[in-house]
């Protein structure tokens, strides 16, 4: 068993190409025996964008603070903020933007084990 | 893609023996296309809790929030509020308490397909 919190939980810059302003956190992990998946978090400042992408696993997120997008197949822009739910399955173009000038957006990322 | 929230979400008492007042959610699940895992939402009311058991398949947690107690093994209590990532591995005995006499302890609890 793992109880933590983000605070206690290092903190580096997501470099992936197209990646503007964000922080990942991994609190829950293969290593620390996840059989499955990985709890990640990321944060995304003033401004910030995750990369416009798709990839060949799915995510499972819950926003845990702040306003922003969910941009979609098509550019097109969902909504989204505190107490949000999404999942984007494999291979679905997705992106995170942060829509507030005030807060940074934090957003849970579960994936599976392989992919973090 | 789903994009929900836990208002948007139906909610059913959770009727596994040894829970005492706790609703249960799953905004994210196989039934919405999930390939690997499904996100459930336990809201547990005041004086509630879940079963103390264990299982074959880990749970991944965040508590939305609220304050309670995470029981381990032995009955040991871990105090857990609002920001606190758990991982439960398989077999490991655990149980969430609610231990606010305000508000209701809200956790996401993540879990293999399979299972729900």
């Amino acid at each position: 068993m793992k109880i933590t919190t983000l605070k206690e939980t290092a903190s580096v810059e997501m470099k992936m190409e197209g990646a503007v302003n964000v922080l990942k956190q991994v609190p829950l992990s293969k290593n620390d025996g996840a059989p499955h998946f990985s709890f990640r978090v990321f944060t995304i400042g003033i401004n910030g964008h995750t990369p416009y992408h798709q990839h060949e696993v799915e995510h499972l997120n819950y926003v845990i603070s702040g306003n922003g997008a969910l941009v979609r197949q098509g550019g097109q822009e969902t909504p989204i903020g505190t107490g949000s739910f999404a999942m984007v399955l494999p291979g679905e173009m997705h992106q995170y933007k942060n829509l507030s000038q005030h807060e940074p957006l934090v957003v849970i990322c579960a994936v599976p084990k392989e992919y973090e």
